[in-house]
């Protein structure tokens, strides 16, 4: 029996690779990656959105003017259809430049930290003078307690974990403190809260970042910052060393009324399937800060790009490939939401959903949904992928605005590029266009649109 | 029989895969991750050796304090013994900033492009003035032959091909206009050659490197300068519009008498089977420009971690651990000859030999030598080095400091980080310490460190 076996699983094995691969043209895929790396206008594109429109936080004029962008660069790519969906966003303005002053024992100057209000925070409501408090976690600040938090300023000092290969996994650990940090301290009575940014930089630049009051832990709703790197040392060793006598904070941030706004969507329809739509996305707005290139300027792009791409090259997908350029993944997701919602209305049938939020660095792989077996059907095609720079294949997939989706039980998928420059410019100042490099943005490009011809062929 | 072979193999392949894995600790690649990423001193070596020694041509006082250099640190990272290995390189200078002028018809200044001379190149003599003619290929070179060439200045007008997703092979396609191209134009009487930077970065920064004059195709050494990408743009465009009137170039640079120089070796003694090793290593010498900070700073602060690594986390390998730092890969490789020589006359035996020369960028994974099967020894791993992004196995390994080795059926291995972003600085005044990422360059060494683990526990 063993030499049957042997002999058998080669030629089962090439019988069942030619019957996989006769679906996919290799030299399609080809002609593909030569199409980004040398004609695509996603860099193009990004620059213009970055340096013509610049940030584009909900609600603000720019991302009014992104809506109109995406729109008509839809249009020009040569999508059959192009709508908007409207979506209510939150609308919550930064106000004036926030400011921390530390006062030093014996010390006649303050010093100055660089800090960022984080989305969503409270505004000061004049310069709050207050002690500081050093907690490490919440379990700490917990024991401290009313007693030693109340009518104090809390900083949270808790750093990435470095030894984590994944920047992402170390984003996951941290950033509870940043969501909430400030409902957890307002209970045990702080007046504000200062938090790391979310960085393994060792720089000075703060990273905003959506805080998240939550009423049933406190009413209260307290301003909070993010320090920088750097800043953050600085306060971290000054609170050790005793020197610190009191924190001068101000900000003058609101929540101002929702405002109206719209998903973009743009399709090519279904030569076979009109009706079972291949969704690929990103988020049009950004924080209010840099370029929201990296997050999520590089996303949308790569995503508009796939209608030029298949149009130029003269494909027509089976299946309807729809572009959405979601609004609001930044403080709110209300895009996410609302498609969902509309999902359930109309009976949309998504046969996959991709993502692309993770930066437009060096294309690592995707991670790919195991529902309705999707992942397994794409996993055949490993080495095949390899070339293309598509080296990963997790199982386990998504983003923010498929998320709702994915409750909805669409198989999603999660663009993975290189991360471990990410968090070095995520949500700060420094989110600015020089930062993306055109050939890894073209590749992640690249990648997203093999994959979506792959499953066009591959799924029925 | 198929409900039996569909019973067995997942029994077998879990049988297989428990003996296989049994031999390795994940946990102890676990700590070498962690390791690198809070405790490794490869950035801080790295920041020493591109501030305080800074670029090191072979032959020059820089190469020289690199020897010692590398030498003192090996000794203070623990390793069993250090020793020097002499090897004579050759000594080439550039001499004085090159100049190249362009005289336009009916312009009365000249435009001044950034160039610098290829390594090996002759010089000018003097300031060369004469017309320019350009080639898009060798073929077109010899079309054109002597009657259109003779007296002239060559510019071999071909750029990166873009298209190829892998910027190495695209060097590898381009390359031979640098390596060649002088000797080739001199056959048919060219007095001087111009060609583009090997990169797809749109920049002004020219790129250097070796260039070999064949005397067998023509014995005329005549000078050779590389052309940043835009000032190549710009010629070439000036050509085609009939333009130019004469071109001047003037270049100092000249080839000194040999240099005794060294290859630096440590090492640590296997425990069970020390006359058989492992060689990890990169190259100490550098072009003339930059840091030399990706090529191959990078390498050798790699390789020389491998030896404090194994020592902090008190690992005794099985077989000897060989660390070396190479010289002269640049403009000889002199240094790889010298030490495939010395594996001869000594019968050395390696298990494995491993490079580091492709930059500190994020890691994806190996090429590998299919002799002796360490591929598929290494293959069998797949997935588990996946989460340690070691995402790619490639079957062909190697690299040009090792590849003397390879000749005496050493199975060589070359480490492949991502290349997308090296060949924009590759030999030009940007590969500075900057340019390096703190954790790609740890994840880098952590890959390697991994790999001459499993190595070590696999093979006896």
């Amino acid at each position: 029996m063993k030499e049957a076996f042997m002999k058998k699983i080669p030629f089962l094995l090439v019988i069942s690779w030619y019957a996989l691969t006769a679906q996919i043209d290799t030299s399609f895929i080809n002609s593909l990656y030569r199409y980004y790396l040398t004609q695509s206008a996603c860099y193009a594109s990004l620059k213009e959105l970055c340096y013509d429109i610049g940030h584009r936080l909900s609600g603000s004029s720019q991302a009014a003017r992104a809506v109109k962008w995406s729109y008509y660069m839809l249009k020009n790519y040569g999508a059959d259809s192009v709508f908007l969906q409207p979506v209510k966003v939150p609308h919550w303005i930064r106000g004036k430049k926030e400011q921390c002053r530390v006062w030093l024992n014996g010390e006649k100057t303050q010093r100055n930290l660089k800090v960022l209000a984080l989305g969503g925070s409270a505004g000061t409501e004049g310069i709050m003078s207050l002690p500081v408090i050093r907690v490490n976690s919440f379990d700490e600040l917990e024991k401290k307690g009313r007693e030693e938090i109340e009518g104090k300023i809390v900083f949270y000092d808790v750093a990435f974990d470095d030894a984590l290969i994944s920047q992402g996994e170390a984003y996951g650990k941290a950033v509870k403190y940043r969501s909430r940090g400030a409902s957890m301290a307002a209970k045990y009575g702080a007046k504000a809260v200062l938090i790391r940014s979310m960085t393994s930089a060792r720089d000075d630049e703060p990273h905003t970042g959506m805080l998240n009051y939550d009423t049933a832990v406190c009413k209260t709703k307290i301003p909070a910052f993010a320090l920088s790197y750097r800043g953050a040392d600085s306060l971290s060793s000054w609170i050790r060393n005793n020197k610190v006598k009191k924190i001068e904070l101000f900000s003058e941030c609101k929540t101002l009324p929702d405002t109206l706004s719209y998903n973009v969507i743009g399709e090519i329809k279904g030569s076979q399937y009109p009706e079972k739509i291949i969704l690929v996305g990103g988020h049009l707005d950004s924080w209010d800060v840099g370029h929201g290139a990296h997050d999520d300027g590089a996303g949308i792009v790569q995503s508009m790009e796939v209608i030029r791409a298949f149009k130029k090259l003269n494909y027509k997908p089976k299946h309807t490939i729809r572009v959405v350029c979601f609004m609001n993944e930044e403080n709110g997701l209300r895009g996410g939401y609302a498609y969902a919602d509309e999902t359930q209305k109309k009976s949309w049938k998504h046969i996959a959903a991709i993502e692309t939020d993770a930066g437009g660095f060096t294309p690592r792989g995707f991670g790919i949904d195991t529902t309705s077996g999707l992942f397994s059907k794409i996993f055949v095609y490993r080495d095949m992928l390899e070339k293309y720079l598509i080296q990963y294949l997790h199982n386990e997939g998504g983003g923010a605005d498929i998320g709702p989706l994915e409750k909805l039980g669409v198989p999603c998928i999660g663009f993975i590029p290189d991360n471990q420059r990410y968090f070095d410019i995520h949500h700060t100042m420094a989110d600015t266009f020089d930062k993306v490099h055109k050939r890894e943005l073209e590749l992640g490009g690249a990648a997203i649109s093999a994959l979506i011809y792959i499953i066009d062929r591959i799924v029925e």
